[in-house]
């Protein structure tokens, strides 16, 4: 194994070994100063930032005529359920050419990635280049604070360009990067119809809060998925021709999706261009839950008093999540659901994608494809969601993401890993980018 | 205490003190057995009939030139949550003039209450009238072998008139008796779009459970409650003058209930006759329970691969309980749920009524109104349902309901009981009704 592979892999042990469960609060003061720790290692100036959730690690250092901001975060999911981890979540385990571990990839492996790349570049050119880092710790809670700490923190976070915290490989084993993230707002409906559960004979004269939430719910978007809200689309900002032409070369794994998922087709039969559109580019509402009355085995008569249901709804530039829950509750009202409750249960993060015409996205890449030998797909957006936003407006950078993942690193569940191969070839490209970016941009 | 009430609650102490509870098979030989020494108690022959589920107690004597059948059962509800019981649910605990257990109304005290009655009868009039007892033991798990039961038995059962299984006064204090119960059927509806749970971001081209089963529960009935299954309404039989005339002339309860069940309006905002008649005579779809993907605290990501809810449709003379699944399938497909999967919990019970014409009818209400001194509302139907239709399509009788409860008897729930001084004027209007069927019909 290459030197640069047993730094990393002691590297990522340690940090995997610091159980930083945002979600339930676990270590995460330990783990902001080891990150720190790692950080100043590599002779940047790191401070522990308070004030906005768990302690942001910054730091800054090197020379260079421009700065290239790291964004990425020290804590992790739960582990949970335990009893499907093939070995301690908390210890890395090298198996079969991959490490394992809580963290391995989300984002401890790709910290340490940034980190061993740098180590690369200073060996190499004799100089540790003009870069800073963010790393918190509450990503996987929803960033709460971190609007809030980039808008008080301009300064200290000026960049002209940001990487962001994750990529990979897809499922062919291309390498890919992406420019945006889609946004996201939580709720959940509720229906409340009686003080109390009644027998369900008097279903025939007492409202069935089931029957109105599921009415509710319906009523917000159509078969094929368009979402059925008055102004939902109203800021959404159309696609320019370049974004159009990056969405219809990413290559169509709609069939490849269809057979692994299970499902006999799409939304509304979408495959090649339309496909990725929908995925990459449009909003949606997703129902995450619907609970009333009775689950058990069998049958109980009873007449539940309330319902309800989690929902998500993802978001496309310039949608705002603050705006959401006004046009549902006014959908709802318009639609004669008076009785329906719209609660929000996390305030959201906004849609962001990068300008796919600056440079850096060009130059990213490039910094792939000469890393890896082969085409790099490019996403404007992910279909995921993330607290891009914040950094790309206050900033007014733009920020890219590529990594050192794959779809099968089981990110969020049990046996979470990275491939060495991936790892090490994501190390290259990160400093190869760091060489087209410093050496020649 | 009358001597007739001291022996009666001797009785129930024996009765209340087996925990027959037919959902979990316990002490269920037992309870029989006791039943039948009661039976045999009071001069009839009892036995235990096999191959129908637990024992059913078949029970005959007296003399007459008519025979009384009298309808009951000896198993009882769970008793949990058993820590929101003030006293132990298998020991009878008299307290505030009112008999508290399991079973002391259901079915147990109105049990004793004919058996008490048919002993006055005796002392008063110097023999046994000519009656019949079946008492099974899984009415609390929808008799589903009492059908055959009485298809096999028409001759041992034989009656000109039947006393169905309970019955008491109402929310004012006013006897009531019953000619009908409506016919149920419980279904589940089941909806899988994937193999798996996926993360939500991928709703924005897989579709979801939630939606599909939202929308078909929503396609099942109207704003008001009207069914819109079509062929639903094709069987029930018009209401006769008569049975219009008893339903009008049931007191309007609406006010009362929609102020006791903390709702605002009932639905289509029927009160008065309206309201009668969709209780009691109209059938309706109920949804018992809705369950799918992520119900715990705060939001969670995830687009869930399954939806199931739970339903139980209440049937009015002449549907037919086999029938329904059919047409809901045969809705589902026209209406494009062909996604959407029916499976029939539990194979129900059929509608049934009596011809209020019939005149045990008007001697039953005749007995209350003596016992009680003032008048007796009658119901054509109660809004529950019971094995009622067997009885009346293999006899060729009538069957009325009336017995010793009162709507805060708890049935089915915690500190179930009886009010003494409506136990013993349900007893008195049993012997009345005893007097008016075998000494002056």
């Amino acid at each position: 194994m290459e030197a640069f592979l047993e730094e990393a892999k002691a590297l990522l042990a340690e940090l995997v070994a610091l159980p930083t469960v945002s979600a339930e609060g676990r270590a995460l003061e330990e783990g902001a100063k080891k990150v720190a720790e790692v950080l100043e290692g590599l002779g940047l100036r790191a401070e522990l930032k308070r004030g906005y959730g768990p302690p942001v690690v910054l730091a800054e250092g090197g020379v260079g005529e421009r700065t290239l901001l790291f964004y990425n975060h020290y804590d992790v999911q739960p582990p949970d359920p335990l009893e499907l981890w093939a070995t301690d979540p908390f210890t890395l385990v090298e198996k079969e050419g991959a490490w394992y571990a809580r963290g391995a990839h989300d984002d401890k492996g790709e910290l340490v990635a940034r980190v061993v790349a740098l180590r690369l570049f200073q060996e190499k050119h004799g100089f540790l280049p003009r870069v800073r880092f963010v790393v918190e710790g509450e990503e996987e809670v929803g960033s709460p604070h971190l609007a809030d700490f980039v808008r008080d923190h301009k300064e200290a976070l000026g960049a002209e360009a940001i990487l962001w915290e994750a990529g990979g490989v897809d499922a062919r084993g291309r390498p890919y990067l992406y420019a945006g993230l889609k946004g996201i707002v939580a709720l959940e409906l509720r229906v409340k119809t009686a003080a109390f559960d009644l027998h369900s004979s008097y279903g025939a004269v007492v409202e069935n809060p089931i029957y109105r939430l599921s009415k509710a719910l319906a009523s917000l978007r159509d078969e094929e998925g368009r979402v059925l809200v008055e102004g939902f689309y109203h800021r959404v900002r159309p696609l320019t021709p370049l974004e159009m032409e990056v969405l219809a070369e990413i290559p169509d794994e709609s069939e490849a999706l269809k057979e692994a998922f299970g499902v006999r087709d799409f939304l509304g039969g979408a495959r090649n261009l339309e496909f990725n559109q929908r995925l990459y580019a449009e909003p949606c509402i997703n129902f995450n839950g619907f609970h009333a009355g009775y689950g058990g085995p069998g049958s109980k008569t009873v007449l539940p008093a309330e319902a309800y249901a989690k929902l998500d709804v993802r978001l496309v530039p310039d949608q705002d999540p603050e705006e959401i829950p006004t046009l549902l509750r006014r959908h709802l009202e318009a639609h004669g659901f008076h009785d329906v409750e719209v609660v929000v249960l996390e305030k959201g993060e906004r849609p962001a994608r990068s300008d796919l015409a600056h440079p850096f996205v060009a130059l990213a890449r490039r910094a792939l494809e000469e890393a890896f030998g082969e085409k790099a797909v490019l996403y404007p957006n992910m279909a995921g969601s993330g607290p891009m936003h914040p950094f790309l407006h206050h900033l007014g950078a733009p920020a890219v993401g590529l990594g050192v993942g794959y779809p099968g690193s089981r990110v969020h569940s049990p046996n979470e890993h990275i491939r060495i191969r991936d790892f090490e070839r994501g190390v290259l490209a990160l400093l190869r980018l760091l060489e087209l970016y410093f050496l020649e941009g």
